[in-house]
């Protein structure tokens, strides 16, 4: 697999003389999301015009990319749709998912969700009105925490700040025997590692376009909604093109069937075109293959910074199956450290109050990547770079 | 102005041969927003990858887009967001002006409405469930079904089908006489030619981004609301991005400061970028002027087909103030003529059951456009050339 993995990096433009652990928060370009996004605009919508929509395939774009994306989270051929945000697919999924529990009140997540996904949730609970609350607990609670009262876990399998992975089976499994419908949000998932959709018999999921999935800024996210519930769940974003006859133009609504019901409104058709392109990257791509390879980058990260940067302590779960694609690191001068980093040209990202992360995406990063990035992660504590006045002076959150 | 116009039209790149009569459904591409998106993508995504948010001002499009569309559309200076679909936007719109009157209960809108927009008006009664309903009333009939019961008067200001303009001035005078919450949707009017929200008095609207904007297929929508009510309104998409500090990873929703609440998860890049550029074709530009060539370019096209097409009826106002930026005809056989003259370099489109629809957009159509699609339309209608099986065959709504 070595070989493949370094086909893959073959596949996208990366600029000299950067280490790029930021993966997990906007991918890196794909060359041929380049070149698919500069033909739809030459081709399709400068030649082809209105006409484009049915010649260049754009009607059915939200479908292809959604399948594409199921392959790599296992879901079912038409159970993924792909188009607007990560936060508007959660508020569908959300508002599918309620009355499908309709006695119950709770929606039930974590403090290590990410903050959107908890801001929808109590935006969800206020419009409709019915005594709707979210409860969150500490992720380790999480499964202790399920019972009758709870309509909807609500989870984000990898927790944005540590890597920490929650046992998607096993969480599902235990809401379900409880009756509870299960939303896992596969942001920091997708494109990651393996995930098990249909064999984890999970109901609903979202997900991201935009890290794993190299699809580019603000990329279209993704919905999957398991088939055994495709029919029986009522959009609240009723938008034309989630109707069963868009282009009869009716003056009633009629949801589409299946998983069509979950569009909403005319999709962003160059971001989507960039996300379907950068999908092709992971043609041949072995999941698990793709899995092995993350932890073994991570591995050597954890041994290299460990060995070099005392100051530096984990943040991460240290048993690799329990981490996601990243590793992140407490420092009290984390801001400043990580703008000396990024000067260097090695970039992860800082979340407040002291977290270093660092993204690992084996598509495009290399066992000699990890090298130099711990190389000048060394080098910045050793100099004590993060003292400098230049990032000092910026080490707060902004 | 002519100059005005023809420097205009130097700006977009048109394919040859063709006469594009459908910019009122996807715009045409202008040369800047080709540009734009190879830049945003080589350079900013490419070289800086997620330090583009700050270095390349991603964070700040969706403020820096709406200014440049409310230029066009009188609004103030920061009162209008882009992002997210029309359909999402008018959710956005209608969740955020229904408890502004909380005690009544009806959503008044017509029959002429995109239907998107009485879909997503039925999605909100449904999904908040109080008692809300929706009520359409034929276009004309607009102005006297308004009274005391009804919460929100929501309409789009041209008709797509025929392209009657309703009076913005007047209807929102009436309503707010009674309390009522204007919504206008600008789909057809951002653009297309001048529109005065602020002079007025609008509540809040949205439009779109693809249609008289330019701004490519699927491109972001955008909502307004009016600077009184902006502190006052409860988002009920609330996603990070609306939030008042979305970096600080807050557990708790806050919404941002007046029409930033209006934003939700992170916005499209590349499809925005290419709207940020489109928007920069209206530099220059004087709308008044603009809104005369429109009623130059679609009289002379009126007087055209009527002598030469005698089985075209005109669904169109006949007083072009009564009309936006379209002319529609109505042919018991329109799809199949509709095919014929597409494929003859004459683009419009059809709309069930039998409107031949044509928009006109002056910053790239010339009256030399204009004849050349009135003598195509009269060869196809004297020599009966869409009741040739290659046409006819097609002739039905798809």
């Amino acid at each position: 697999m070595t070989d493949a993995f370094a086909r893959a990096r073959a596949l996208f433009d990366l600029p000299q003389g950067v280490v790029y652990l930021d993966g997990n928060s906007l991918g890196a370009l794909p060359r041929a999301a380049r070149e698919r996004v500069r033909r739809e605009i030459d081709e399709s919508w400068g030649r082809e015009l209105i006409r484009a929509w049915n010649t260049a395939g754009w009607m059915d774009l939200p479908a292809q990319v959604g399948d594409k994306i199921g392959a790599l989270v296992g879901a079912e051929k038409g159970a993924i749709v792909a188009g607007d945000s990560t936060s508007i697919n959660l508020f569908k999924a959300l508002t599918a998912a309620l009355p499908l529990q309709p006695t119950r009140r709770v929606i039930l997540s974590d403090t290590g969700n990410f903050p959107t996904d908890l801001y929808v949730a109590e935006g969800v609970c206020r419009l409709l009105g019915q005594g709707h609350a979210l409860k969150t607990v500490e992720p380790e609670a999480a499964g202790d925490a399920l019972d009758e009262s709870v309509a909807v876990l609500m989870l984000t399998q990898v927790d944005y700040r540590t890597g920490r992975l929650h046992d998607m089976r096993e969480l599902t499994r235990r809401a379900q025997a409880l009756g509870i419908i299960t939303i896992w949000d596969l942001a920091h998932s997708a494109g990651a590692f393996p995930v098990d959709l249909a064999g984890c018999g999970v109901d609903i999921a979202i997900g991201c376009g935009y890290k794993y999935l190299n699809g580019g800024p603000g990329a279209p996210a993704f919905i999957y909604v398991a088939p055994r519930w495709q029919a029986r769940i009522e959009p609240a974003l009723t938008g034309w093109l989630g109707h069963a006859a868009p282009f009869a133009f009716e003056l009633n609504y009629r949801p589409a069937a299946a998983i069509d019901r979950l569009r909403v409104g005319t999709p962003p058709v160059l971001s989507l075109a960039a996300l379907d392109a950068a999908l092709d990257v992971f043609e041949g791509v072995d999941m698990p293959a793709l899995r092995k390879r993350s932890i073994e980058l991570s591995e050597a990260f954890i041994r290299g910074v460990e060995a070099n940067c005392p100051a530096l302590t984990l943040a991460s779960p240290r048993d690799p199956a329990l981490r996601g694609s990243q590793v992140s690191f407490r420092f009290a001068h984390g801001y400043a450290a990580m703008q000396a980093l990024i000067a260097r040209g090695v970039i992860g990202d800082f979340r407040a109050p002291d977290v270093m992360r660092f993204g690992f995406t084996p598509l495009y990063l290399s066992p000699a990547d990890i090298d130099r990035a711990v190389a000048v992660i060394a080098e910045v504590m050793r100099e004590r770079l993060w003292d400098k006045p230049e990032y000092a002076a910026r080490s707060r959150v902004t």
